[in-house]
């Protein structure tokens, strides 16, 4: 008797859990669908990215002290260190990073993203993304553009020179070209990206091009010299991940947007360090859920590289897939179907399969190909138990060890154990009984 | 048994025939697929158009008197003679033309190719693409963007005074450019545009932005004022259909080559001048087979417009469509299915279809979401007999008298009549029996 009680109580308390987490995550998806990331302006990181110190380098994924870095992050971050000038050698930036004379810190607990080993040191200059419905803003580097790129963990002479002029020169061009714009939508872009073959993460070639048509005439209105003018504009023209670091911004604010909220089993974050994965979950605060980056599975690989040399999965770039584009949306983007070790028919696939495991179709990106269904978004992590389907995470293959950078590109699995993990911790929170 | 022999001799010449006609069908495949058309030059009409006289006006379509012409071309013709000061008044280039004081002449007859009214009177500018293969040259216009302009047979202030900036200031800019880049590849662009959901008739937002990406570079490098410099991208930016003319001319180049090769049933031409709508067959030689334009099906019009209030379909733009592209390819631009009366799988039905009446896939042309197969090109004559399938042309609607412009976009299908009459001929002049 007692016992059919408590079983009674239980039942009412899961069903009434079960219908505040579908409020809850209803007004998740209701914050994401109002956000209106704007590229409002280019600053130095220092001055603009909350507790950005001096002292302070960013990285991507979540939390990791240098002991636990793979090896392209710690390039990276050596790499910065000679940047700043805080070191004046590769070994001595290695020296200062090992006595923990440098306080390392993730992008995510900055309001910022960074692509790959997602390195931001206080001198760079960044993108600065506002959500005019929250209020809230979001920050990222330039990106780099390929080959030796600190980003892939990469540096050397060339390296340096490129991100001293992206100081020196770069950024305040475009800190006056931005200011010219009076703003530039960002979805209004990738809503017309994914109409041209871009996922919004691997291709960003036609969202590049549509944003370069919209700098021209601002680029052409300020008072600069024509030889700057054509650095930057060949700069940007020469790179089609020109708008990777702008969409993650975007999509990091939205994802914000939906983040603490109570009770919702929405994933507001997904990012790799290189060595972990991890994820965040609206109601369950701050906590990162991680287990280990997995390798790329059906990569492709540049001539002269293979399966065995990469390192694990890198970046806060997953914060796209979180947004539901990226590998969501790869039905809109066959050309990176080949990424899908098949057809056009197995990306379709994939976007579908993403379908089963998210609360929404975004109306503001319409897939072609599907007869413009929106990109499935909002991930619910209870559809992994129901499904065993886990997001699918369009990204890139960098060397394990020899510094080579970009080696590849392909798809990541999040891992179960970040899901099963977040599972727990809500049950925990909730007070569910398992 | 000479009733026996004769029927014979007959089969064993039709038999002859359909080997030889295999034959010319593979040399005019082979001669379309070498084609490699290159934007090279801009010129003055009269200086470079074959033919081209002071009082000479080329038209869209096959030929035509002033007394057959729809409104939409005569409205265009008598803005040009205002244009080029042959006539001070509407009235004044109303007399002129109906008393025969000019000659008018269809582009075809020129090497020359234009949308709509196609109208090119001697002082435009026109653009020049060359084929580096056969060393054919094609000339179209610039096409002038939406609204009251010349190509929609509508003109006005507006209209006379965009001509005369062509004329004097973009014509010589855009020259300049062109040999600053040492020529443009058209196959290139459109074979991106493909992957990036322009069916290159209709659509060509993808296209026009890779030609500005290619050019903002040799435009910066000329010696020319910021201002000019910034109405020339102004206006190559704020029309997403710029690239549509430069597409034909590279198409008629491509068919053109393809023509008069004897005995081969490959279509190389389609066009209407608003009143007839023409096929030109390679084996045929320089005729015409004409029937009645046809209205467009399943069109959309501007709000304010309907059915019945739009002219039958016009320009040579079809000439896309005799290349696979346009309406052949619209399963690569679903952007477009809405013309189709339907969704993304009424855009793949009629690039299927498409398939049945064409002899081969274009390996430069890859539709994604047929999993990269190559747009039907070529079509073959001898297949609407066995198919019933006509030619479907991605085409606008213009107003059929009021000079409103442009009320419209939709599908024509090629007259059947045509075909028949071409089909007719091919047997006559090869002494096929039936």
């Amino acid at each position: 008797m007692v016992a059919e009680i408590r079983m009674q109580e239980e039942s009412t308390r899961t069903k009434y859990l079960a219908e505040r987490i579908k409020e809850a995550n209803t007004t998740a998806i209701e914050r994401i669908l109002s956000v209106e990331p704007t590229l409002v302006d280019v600053d130095t990181a220092l001055n603009v990215i909350p507790d950005m110190t001096p002292n302070t380098i960013l990285h991507a994924g979540p939390p990791i002290d240098w002991e636990g870095m793979c090896d392209p992050m710690r390039r990276a971050l050596r790499g910065a260190l000679i940047f700043e000038g805080l070191a004046d050698s590769d070994q001595k930036a290695g020296e200062l990073l090992r006595a923990n004379q440098i306080k390392l810190s993730p992008n995510h607990h900055h309001d910022a993203v960074g692509p790959m080993t997602g390195v931001i040191s206080p001198s760079m200059p960044v993108i600065v993304t506002r959500d005019s419905t929250y209020g809230k803003t979001a920050y990222s580097t330039f990106n780099e553009g390929g080959g030796k790129a600190l980003w892939f963990g990469a540096f050397g002479k060339e390296t340096l020179q490129r991100l001293n002029w992206l100081k020196d020169v770069f950024g305040s061009v475009m800190k006056r070209v931005i200011a010219k714009t009076g703003g530039i939508s960002i979805w209004n872009i990738l809503a017309q990206g994914i109409q041209m073959g871009d996922e919004c993460h691997n291709r960003h070639s036609a969202s590049t091009n549509l944003f370069l048509k919209g700098i021209v005439e601002p680029l052409l209105s300020i008072d600069l010299s024509r030889e700057v003018v054509m650095q930057a504009y060949k700069f940007i023209a020469g790179n089609s991940h020109f708008f990777l670091n702008i969409t993650m911004t975007a999509s990091k604010l939205a994802m914000d947007a939906a983040h603490h909220v109570r009770d919702s089993t929405v994933l507001t974050a997904m990012s790799r360090n290189g060595t972990e994965f991890g994820i965040r979950v609206s109601g369950l605060g701050d906590s990162w859920f991680v287990a280990p980056a997995p390798y790329l599975h059906d990569a492709l690989y540049s001539p002269g590289y293979g399966p065995g040399e990469g390192a694990p999965d890198i970046g806060d770039s997953s914060i796209i897939e979180t947004m539901g584009l990226g590998g969501f949306a790869i039905a809109a983007a066959p050309a990176m179907a080949s990424f899908a070790g098949g057809g056009f028919e197995e990306a379709v696939n994939i976007t579908k399969q993403m379908g089963l495991i998210t609360l929404f179709e975004n109306p503001t990106f319409r897939i072609p190909a599907l007869d413009f269904k929106g990109t499935p978004t909002g991930v619910d992590i209870r559809r992994f138990l129901e499904t065993g389907i886990l997001p699918s995470i369009n990204s890139a293959v960098v060397h394990k060890s020899s510094g080579a950078g970009q080696i590849g590109a392909g798809i990541a699995k999040a891992p179960y154990e970040c899901f099963i993990e977040a599972l727990k911790a809500f049950g925990k929170k909730y007070s569910l009984a398992a």
